[in-house]
């Protein structure tokens, strides 16, 4: 059977996309070797349009806000499809600053985050430690950010995979190697590492920042994508007395850190970001930074448990922005680029699939994020 | 069948001392849930008595060396045995200090080693760095021991198990409970947690910091022994470009560490000592401690990956001192409270109980290390 589209990786791209092809009616079949199991199982599931903000990238700081207000509605039809809770928590989110430098910084970006109309209150040291009882004494003050959230990551990986499973699309635990084109060019499918072809109407390639590797299609069909690599850590508190109860993240000395606090007592913190290829080797400088940098914040981490330490690979942009849209190569679409907002952008980025797939108009938030921004594109449909 | 004795415990105690007991003619089994896979597998497996010489210790301080020299011909037998390299390696250590005081504090030390006759010299800084080149700029000089070595504690593991199923060694996968004995006091078996008894000629509890925790004996049976948390880290690097060719330990402001690199080009990196009970529970506080303080002397170490994160417990004993020999309870014997310095005293100790066992007298470095240094004993041996 010759599937309309098959997704080339299984992470919450391909997950999310796969199951909003099924319920437009597609028949869609995922492939990847462990679904859910790379950069999407890494993540820290931050919601966080206004703090990821930054100079000169008013354009995706619009694309975020618009996907952090698709994320109650997709979190609760999840729920529905799946009866499994995501873990979609509005707590908010306090920037705080190890020193008067990093104090600065955060001033700076919080006036460009109010003169874009973002939700941020700046926070006197004290005002900080009233919100985060947690925080260092020498926290030098920050601000907060009461829309920016959180979901479970690992949550939503299992939820996409069930949710997957009763739109019926199809797995195949292999590595997609190469795109397989006909005579005129147009993708028919991929070509599996065990060896074989999925034939197929269409083809998403989502596999994250290893979606230019794939072979089969002209130089330069896929944007330009890169390996950003990130340490991050998953600690272990009692459930009963977290440590904290809202998102925190810091500048200390210049470092950006993240402390993200789960429901059941488990804190992940993060991330380094790393230009060294395709390699998620756990490097004990860089678990040294991550704990030196989150206990300057948060002393308290002396205390729990260091349950897991790893790296992924978030796919990074020229621009730092997605590209969805068709390729040049006719019927072959990409989905990547998410960088560091993967997550957040998984509820629009699977409209957008969709959308692409069935021929629809692209959701407005995401005009302008096609591969075209670095490829020559094409168009084309399913149906 | 009953055997003629019952390790309680499969550390490296328990199965040397079985190993030998077998060679002596003896029939013995093994309890234990995990042979090997306790403090034995977490420690870094340093043979040190020099660098473990401490003010006021000079009786545990004769044990030592006298156990140092017995490594040669035991791991050569044990070679012999298995066939396998336990990985003995005479590598000598250099000790540093990362600051004046740790200095001081090494110098001062090293006029005790030197008084008791122990082969240290003093180095400068310079003469650190020549004896290892990864040392950091700003390592304030130290000392060398050029006969502290170490050996693969995990290799032994793995030899003893295998020598030991050579020499005819029972091992039942289950834990003990409890000593059982008979009307005349004298213990004749185990309880195990499964359920039922396992009969035997004599007990030999050995069960590291857990071995007080036996039923079935009167209170003061055992020695007082208690479980001291060390948090050990191992790192691996490339085996053809080792970042240290001896063990480096070295005071980080007052704080002990050590990295002991092995053949195949992983580092152990250790330890903390912490009294928190029967926890090993891995935490951040103390693997960002062990990180930093190693960086702070081989900055190096930031680039190799982070392999292992873990926790043992040490059996230590009111001074420091093992006990070995027989208990008040006639048939019981024990061999525990090796404190810092179980795989050093791992030969020594195994001859210990071989002695105990087949009434030969102990090995003269042992006299005064029985339990009797804080609980009335009796005697009694198997044949």
């Amino acid at each position: 059977m010759t599937a309309d589209v098959v997704f080339v990786g299984g992470g919450v791209i391909g997950l999310s996309g796969a199951w909003a092809a099924a319920r437009a009616g597609l028949s869609a079949t995922v492939v990847d070797p462990a679904p859910g199991r790379g950069s999407s199982w890494v993540a820290a599931g931050m919601l966080a349009p206004v703090t990821e903000a930054t100079f000169g990238e008013e354009h995706l700081v619009r694309l975020l806000v618009a996907a952090a207000g698709r994320w109650p509605d997709f979190a609760a039809d999840l729920g529905s499809a799946t009866g499994t809770d995501v873990g979609y928590r509005p707590c908010g989110m306090v920037v705080v600053a190890a020193d008067p430098s990093d104090r600065s910084v955060i001033d700076q970006l919080l006036g460009y985050q109010q003169r874009l109309g973002l939700a941020a209150r700046r926070l006197s040291g004290t005002e900080c430690r009233q919100l985060v009882p947690a925080l260092a004494p020498g926290v030098r003050g920050g601000a907060e950010m009461p829309g920016d959230h959180q979901v479970d990551n690992r949550k939503l990986v299992g939820a996409l995979l069930e949710a997957c499973g009763g739109a019926g699309v199809t797995f195949v635990a292999d590595r997609v190697t190469a795109v397989v084109t006909g005579p005129d060019g147009a993708a028919r499918g991929v070509h599996l590492a065990a060896g074989g072809d999925l034939p197929a109407g269409a083809v998403v390639a989502c596999a994250g920042a290893a979606t230019p590797l794939l072979d089969g299609v002209p130089p330069g069909t896929f944007p330009a994508v890169r390996p950003v690599k990130g340490h991050v850590l998953r600690l272990r508190g009692p459930a009963d007395h977290p440590l904290l109860e809202r998102t925190v993240r810091g500048l200390v000395h210049g470092r950006p850190c993240y402390l993200v606090p789960r429901a059941d007592g488990r804190l992940v913190v993060g991330a380094t970001s790393e230009e060294r290829g395709f390699d998620t080797t756990v490097q004990a400088g860089a678990v040294h930074a991550l704990l030196d940098d989150a206990r300057t914040l948060v002393p308290g981490i002396d205390e729990l448990e260091l349950e897991e330490s790893m790296a992924g690979l978030r796919p990074g942009s020229p621009d730092n922005a997605p590209f969805v849209g068709w390729t040049g190569v006719p019927r072959l679409a990409v989905a990547t680029g998410h960088y560091r907002n993967g997550i957040l952008l998984t509820p629009l980025t699977a409209e957008g699939i969709a959308a692409v797939l069935t021929g629809e108009p692209l959701p407005p938030p995401l005009d302008g994020f096609g591969p075209d921004r670095s490829t020559p594109t094409t168009a084309g449909h399913v149906r």
